[in-house]
């Protein structure tokens, strides 16, 4: 298994990026939920490649076709499918290098686990071009969430050394993340924005890339939401993050950080607020036990530099298995942060939506 | 669902930390291998609490009994199940507490998951004590893998401040993890291990506790496991890593730091060495697209300070919803790091194994 | 994978006929519900062997210990698992005969499957005595079922030639089921039971065993259970039912004789009965497109006649693969249609509380 | 979950009969697999409408359209995935009787299920119509399975009260099954092929229609296939073939006419045919204790008949709750067991190849 995924929202993903079309089957949404699609267009857009050049110039508008799964504007209940086409490949760009394996990709291992058969063309189903159908999934996912009072968002924490400010993670204002989402590039320091989109230029003008962090946030999720042992809020979250072609790391709440506190400070301390249960601090970024507390779900993801580059490298020849030069010809981004905000917000809906069908599968039984 | 794990071998854990007996049904292992018993028990003692100042003084001789599975001293191929009995349990430290959320503990969000009705006594199913039956799992799965040329072993990177050397990623000796597995306090540099320890003990003086990272190695796995999309290697491991309690981090290769690395740094050139694929770095971490390459697998994992702490925190009393003030009596590890390096490595093992029995499905097919 | 089962509850199976211990894990039960332990202990002993003569002389107690999940005389939550001893095994009685691959038995697919690694004696996890954890694991998912106002009883609808009488598709009543559960050999017709018995000690005597027809009823289920494609009630209910040993065949309200009908015989025209949706005939035993209609759920089930015969039979020695003879000793059910009674009871409950969660994880999404 | 099925080849189905397309996304196949198409077209072709007066007169090409996971000729290994669209709908048909619920099909249920938001033209995702890509993965599945030397054929049993010869269970020919593939309406004995087509006509001129019984043969199965406890081979092929619209029952072996036999009889007696292991008979159809013996795996399906029929029949509208009259317009089969012969057959190899690929996990580990 590879492109299934899911306990109680299953998705299967498919397609190339050079292929005839790319898409996904969602099957377990609930039935009668009315979709706004232009909203649905909206997160499509903003993950969408060739708007500005700081992305790749690969044009694609990304217009989805719903095969099934809606009808009289709600879902059914029975598996939603979109339809993606791919136009605008140049595949040719990838016929003279086929042969040599581009240092950061997939190309020599997807070789490896496909005994050469996999369709290398611009990365084939390892391209970030899947991330497509996973925004379109998002997108109702966060609208279902959003009717339950659960909101997803995300800023950039970084790109190379330019660091913006962190979330609050006691508190994340709703607005925050209304500001944040129509930002084309996400921080809360605008100054930070206008740095990290010179650092990106710099790295393309030298035929170079650059990474970065992004920090995300639930706010207002139900506490109780995952599983021990093996279905922590953690362990699901990462499975669907780390599935997002160029994730290296994720650290929840204070992260690598906590591992130098005391734990009389990492700890969060707790109190009531009226009804609600809150804690003082959020080191713990809204999950104890695998589980939420109802506190902000607050996590960050690292993200590598591009891994196709202008710039000369040394490889080797998959056929002749001897070394060799690379230089990627081609039309990539010098930066895939700004493109995977709305991916990474996407699956942390997903996941998010999916936990929470899994709480309401234990609601309402006769308890004597 | 939440103690069922795995797409081709499943584990099925159970057990409280202070209930009857903790176990694991291992279900879909390969038939007809023989365990080396000694060497799980060993693995079994590294885990296991009482066995130094640094440690938990609850003792626990964590004996398993094999209840089904094994005959004529090999796998039989149908579920491979053990129990072990808690014995030495001091349920009553817990009655006085059971009404105030320990915070940084599941105390509360257990509460909100079960409705009340989970086993508070000890951290009941959440408690690390549930990691016992995971070494056992790993023990054989370490021994499987080893005999398809497969190691995996770990050191303590660092515990608070204080950090060891990290593992060469290009090249991981076999000799090195050997070395590493008979040390008490498991650091490259031993040096940095005495220091490790009087950190722990300071902390622990002061009815407090310390965190740290624990750096893992998986040496000469096979090129082509994992697969896309969804089980990426990163995807798979970071799963069951962050179902292990106390795991608030974890980052492949360069982690969070490639993130500031420009592509052409980060990317990991690559050579041939006679018939073998090798890259001059491994900043990667050994996989590619989600697929190992076969250099090296190398990850990092944040661990927090244990949450039980004797100094006396603010917290809420969960019954009578209002504030209030918990000093945490019982037996507790000051820095849980140090018993999770073999519960890491197991895990680690058996994630590998059940990526290694996927990547068998495809073996032999008539391919024209 | 073999011995894990579910969607929503998880069941992991575990032991040999022989080893030290059989039992089960049962994972995803909802919190806080208190079990009726007398009421599990009288379903165990439906099934236990060694109670009558027309059973095996295996005298086993089948006394469950519960090792997690129950605490405060209610579930947790978490898994609870239980496991029985193995008592009064024989296992001398394989030691003569195991090179011989006993007719109608999983000897020699078994020794295919495991590569001759399996547990051999008393057929090892083939054993029909690991139906007793799916019987403890059935009385469970019957009382919580049953606290929902849905009821699963079952007759004996044929031992050989013997025929009872069959339910009405349409009413099945309560207190039928009540009546039925009660009796040593249940039967509609008392007349019949009578006739059973004979037939069965017939064979006994003649050192050779008979098979029959069990008939299921799932009283006042809730419309709207099952879910197209793959996961239809017939599905679900038969994946489960096949796993028992001895089971042949399995058909839904008129099953085999449907075939031979008329679409305007064998459609169930509807009605509605206050506000109650009904059917004047019941042939497609309350379920339609794989959903159930609320009207009562029926099936049958075939069991073949027990495989182990005292009568001499014409066989291979595994080991060396020639032909060989064999008469097989040891205590055997001259027909094991008695005691499965109780284990497709408890197989067909759990199903339908899986099913049953399944629906409820749709529940209470707010639909603009 | 409902559209997904599958361990080791994952499917996930979509469409509704009168949607924009239906269709399947196969995960996990092997790659590097040339397919025939024009072989995979004339299964296709088996399973059309229109093609007959015996069968429905809506006109279907049923084109389907590789979306994915097929490059240079080969599978990529990576999701294969494809559409077909629906042209000749006719939903206007439908449009007319959506409030009254068709006796015998899924329109009250399925309502219930989807809370009366599923498509209910043409029964939506329920229709018989999503058979068509089950066909297509079977098609491959059978070109996978037939280069193993594993072959998957069946004839129709009976249709109403005619019925055809059975298979050998002992021997079942690969020529034989070659002759049936090319018949309209397969039979053994082509005097009942003649006699059910006039039946079939006759239910038909009456507005009226009829079911039947098809058997299945899997000749040349591998030993070993299958697992206790849960995955029986009977277990997984039951499970998708209960999924097929219109199945009620399925038997193993003799099935239910085994219930009559003497345990003496019942059992296959083994002997040695050269290096092979032989059963004098197959009354348990192949499979024991679940596992696949090598012999031919024997079975047989109930299909009840057309629920769609002509004539006036009870029901109700199930908008206002009261009783009503419908008389069913639109185009339908009078027997829908001739188009179920190719689906059977698919799903089938699915379910063959599914636990080939699980029996490969377990291969070639080192066992000291």
């Amino acid at each position: 298994m590879s492109s299934t995924w899911g306990n109680n929202i299953k998705l299967s993903l498919f397609g190339e990026s050079h292929g005839g079309a790319i898409g996904i089957n969602i099957d377990g949404l609930p039935s009668g939920i009315s979709l706004n699609l232009e909203e649905i267009k909206i997160e499509m857009k903003r993950r969408a490649p060739g708007q500005d050049k700081t992305a790749t110039s690969r044009k694609e508008k990304d217009e989805f076709e719903i095969l099934s799964g809606y009808f009289n504007d709600k879902t059914t209940g029975t598996p939603l499918s979109i339809m993606i086409r791919n136009t605008n490949t140049q595949s040719k760009d990838y016929d003279k290098t086929k042969d040599f394996a581009r240092p950061g990709h997939a190309d020599f291992t997807g070789r490896k686990r496909y005994l050469g058969n996999n369709d290398y063309r611009g990365g084939g189903h390892f391209s970030g071009r899947l991330t497509a159908p996973i925004v379109f999934a998002g997108a109702i996912a966060k609208q279902i969430l959003s009717s339950e009072g659960v909101i997803v968002g995300s800023h950039i924490k970084s790109i190379g050394e330019i660091e913006d400010n962190s979330f609050d993670p006691t508190k994340v204002s709703p607005r925050l993340l209304e500001f944040l989402k129509v930002k084309k590039l996400p921080t809360i320091d605008d100054n930070k924005s206008v740095e990290m989109e010179k650092t990106i230029l710099r790295a393309k003008e030298e035929g170079d890339s650059v990474g970065g962090v992004i920090e995300l946030a639930v706010i207002n999720p139900m506490a109780g939401l995952g599983s021990p042992f093996f279905d922590s809020v953690e362990s699901h979250l990462s499975h669907m993050i780390f599935s997002i072609p160029g994730v290296k790391g994720i650290e929840f709440g204070k992260g690598f950080d906590i591992t130098k506190m005391r734990g009389s400070k990492a700890n969060d301390e707790m109190y009531m607020e009226g009804e609600e249960v809150k804690t003082y601090t959020n080191n713990n970024g809204g999950i104890l036990g695998g589980i939420s507390s109802g506190m902000p779900i607050i996590f960050r993801v690292a993200l590598k530099p591009t891994a196709s580059i202008a710039k000369s490298q040394r490889t080797i020849d998959m056929f002749k298995n001897k070394d060799a030069k690379i230089e990627i010809v081609g039309r990539h981004d010098p930066c895939i942060v700004v493109r995977a905000v709305p991916v990474l917000e996407a699956a942390t809906a997903i996941v998010i939506l999916d936990l929470l069908m899994e709480m309401k599968k234990y609601d309402g039984f006769k308890r004597a």
